[in-house]
């Protein structure tokens, strides 16, 4: 019986911060870099970064560094990016419009839909060539269109109402900025963006600095 | 010689959302709740919460649960919420205002100072009674006022440089929203918001999900 591959989702974590640096080094036309000069750079352990990489092939030679390209390339289809995903934001306050303009998105592959809000104000609305849609047209708009991945940047209070309504309309991805923990099928995928519990957990370190009974804590990347 | 106390990251990173489900609680007037009540609305297991909340003294008893209150009082003081954040955000594009309209941030004793942008466009603006000052000025505004804590929402290319304005006149947390890895001094305490890197986890759970590929993982919440 073949061996199921485990990737664990500590490994997962740390894959987009690869792909960041791996990018950065092919723009500045490095072809080869050993663990220990990535891990000067990235933070992470040099055993650390072997360990991880050793989960996707054989892009290392002893001595000679992984090849640069090769390993980017590789890390982008584990993390998804060969494909398109069919995108909609629900919510066009400061949040949404924040991320609709974020260009680095439409760079790798996610291709904005529409916009929904309950704002007439905001209704016709164009942000990036995309139209603000009313939200009562959510549901009607799922049925005619595939889409991917819904981002829902609403007020907690509507946040499971709306996400009920991508899930039951075939959205499999959910990056939700809400501070409620959704409730969603086994199938779909939830990914938070918790800002206030961001905020706290920095307010508790300045404070347990400021006490000057600072402890040990490892990298919070590597956690 | 006493003990000192250890608390590690992974303890801080959960205690804002035991924050939140306590303040929902007590808004909904609950006085006790047992582990296994907490384990069921939270997510994690009633004995991670013991051992978790067991880190700060004595709220629980066996078969009675634990004060509602006084947990929720004692996890704000270990969260530092029980003194003020003199604030500025740098960056006035929809990401700074977004975070300067949230008003959850106030209710927990941040005082926004100043917003600073180096668009003339948007200097002399005001959000929340909050004017954008120009970025021409930051320094000269730092060494006249106190101030404990910087929010980057500026593009990458000037993070640092920001970022080091900031700790050089005596910002001792940066909750920092640009998608680099930003170079501090010691006693400096970084948060990072990576929308980009949360996006890619994104993608990469799906990828494995769609392929039909599902691996066994952790609760990503308990990471």
């Amino acid at each position: 019986m073949e061996k199921k591959k485990y990737i664990s989702m500590a490994v997962i974590k740390r894959l987009p911060k690869y792909h960041r640096y791996l990018r950065e080094l092919l723009r500045k036309d490095v072809d080869r870099i050993s663990s220990k000069e990535l891990s000067e750079r990235i933070g992470f352990t040099a055993s650390q970064i072997r360990q991880d990489l050793n989960n996707f092939g054989d892009f290392g030679q002893q001595g000679y560094g992984y090849n640069v390209r090769e390993l980017y390339k590789q890390i982008g289809i584990i993390l998804g990016l060969t494909k398109d995903y069919n995108t909609v934001i629900i919510g066009a306050g400061n949040l949404g419009q924040a991320i609709a303009n974020y260009s680095y998105f439409k760079s790798i592959g996610f291709k904005l839909k529409a916009i929904f809000d309950r704002n007439p104000k905001l209704v016709g609305l164009k942000i990036r060539d995309v139209e603000v849609v009313d939200s009562d047209d959510l549901e009607a708009f799922l049925k005619e269109n595939e889409i991917d991945l819904g981002i829902i940047c609403v007020p907690k209070e509507y946040a499971q109402d709306i996400c009920k309504k991508l899930t039951d309309n075939g959205v499999s991805g959910i990056w939700n900025f809400a501070p409620i923990d959704l409730d969603v099928p086994k199938d779909v995928i939830v990914e938070n963006v918790n800002l206030s519990e961001s905020l706290l957990t920095l307010t508790c370190r300045m404070n347990d600095n400021l006490m000057g009974n600072r402890r040990k804590m490892k990298n919070p990347s590597q956690i």
